[in-house]
């Protein structure tokens, strides 16, 4: 496994792959790797020649007093689960190459951004397309891999690859989840051992909205008072938001009658989780993208 | 030559380019080809295994009131000249395939916007960055060639593919002028008789500018009123801007001590030119970009 830590390193690197005529697959992260990562890494090693992990804390993308300076890191131990998952290259770069002083093109996502996580953090998902854009230059990959975790994220990056046309394909991965159902997250190390047992709460509250979508409700604003309710009631964490939106233009919804999400994000004390479920109109999981 | 319209099909075929690793060269037009664009294209010839040329009058660079509706257009004469340049893809697309309606990805150029052309044209350089990184992940050319008669937009390019570390290279191709000095210009086509004599001088002004420089002179303000008075007696034409300004960073200058640009643009009855030179701090030609 090579580590690369500069631009031009990984440029001259990605030359070579293509003198090769190596497919690359990619997985985005902001590192303290944990299972959900895994699992992009393991479908990425199925399917290409090559597997690049980038390990970026992007500062772009977190908002004044979120969690920059905090955000858990530890390049060693990420190091070691990037070996064993067989990834080829991880390339780690310094922000200050990745972001020069002199920089003068601003990417702008003008929409699906007022919703789910984008409404508490502006600016938000500005920061996850310029990064993914100059990643996507530097890897140049036949395929990215997101976890569907965070699925605004997903569409906002299917959206990037649509509207500059990257010669890429955005490959969506399932949640991957503790065996109590809490989506598996960096931050979750930050819950108090009482949160923690609270936290899969989250999830049997959206397992709770789609066995009633199964059984025919329809009406969105019904479904999300009773996953608010169950969270509010099972977890002492703060609802930032439940929401039901069409996916994945992430439009308001007020009855399912085609491809919804429903999506919550609750504040504990140290750390906010967020949690998912694209569903059909049938309330059935969706597994086409 | 092959004529590509659609997305799907240049796509398909830059994927056979990559296969066969041919190294490509492109040139980025809005048709109605001079000997401005055949410059860029036998340079491109030159430099790499296959040519792409597109042309697309590009919607996006254009503003209220300005001339896209009536901008010179000629396919079939556009299709002879590059066959005779040897250009191996014409690539046409269609406005409605570039753009379609669910666009939610801005980008932006935050600086160098505001002198020269871009004053005068609000949104222009967003435009020409938003069509440039799809044409450019289209076509994935190993070389762009632009032409420094616009070397604002040279400057430009130049930023977008820094910042956002596009896999390729600029490639700036001196202007190529008329025998009197005219710079070449799909524009031109629109002088009057009398307009057509008289718009030499601007390109006289500016290298009256230039020996002015090698003579001495380092007082910005008084070489811009000299080059203004020029064309003002010269021309029936009206000034839109005589600038000088740092190369490539188009800041203001007061004194010329290092690489600048100076710059002009006339409105004539139905066309607005553009000239420039961009000169050392001792007034030689810039050659190195």
């Amino acid at each position: 496994m090579q580590i690369i830590t500069t631009l031009e390193a990984l440029q001259q690197e990605r030359k070579q792959l293509a003198k090769e005529h190596k497919s690359v697959g990619y997985v985005a992260t902001m590192g303290f790797l944990h299972e959900g990562h895994q699992a992009l890494m393991k479908r990425s090693k199925a399917e290409n020649d090559i597997t690049v992990l980038s390990i970026f804390v992007n500062p772009l993308q977190f908002g004044e007093g979120e969690d920059f300076e905090t955000y858990p890191r530890d390049a060693e131990r990420d190091q070691l689960i990037a070996e064993q998952e067989g990834v080829d290259i991880v390339f780690m770069p310094e922000a200050a190459a990745m972001y020069p002083d002199d920089r003068t093109i601003k990417l702008q996502v003008t929409d699906r951004v007022d919703v789910l996580c984008g409404k508490s953090r502006p600016g938000h998902f500005d920061g996850v397309v310029t990064v993914l854009s100059k990643l996507f230059h530097l890897i140049q990959p036949d395929h990215a891999y997101f976890g569907l975790k965070d699925a605004q994220q997903v569409a906002v990056v299917q959206a990037l690859v649509h509207d500059l046309n990257f010669p890429l394909e955005v490959v969506p991965v399932p949640t991957v989840r503790e065996a109590d159902g809490l989506a598996k997250s960096s931050r979750n190390v930050y819950l108090s051992e009482q949160e923690r047992q609270a936290a899969p709460a989250i999830y049997r509250a959206l397992q709770q909205a789609k066995q009633s979508i199964q059984g025919g409700e329809k009406d969105a604003s019904r479904i999300v008072s009773a996953v608010k309710e169950f969270i509010n009631s099972e977890t002492n964490g703060r609802i930032d938001y439940v929401e039901i939106l069409s996916y994945p233009a992430l439009q308001p919804v007020r009855k399912i009658e085609a491809r919804i999400i429903i999506a919550a994000a609750v504040y504990f004390d140290k750390a906010r989780l967020i949690d998912n479920l694209v569903l059909e109109a049938d309330g059935s999981i969706m597994d086409r993208f």
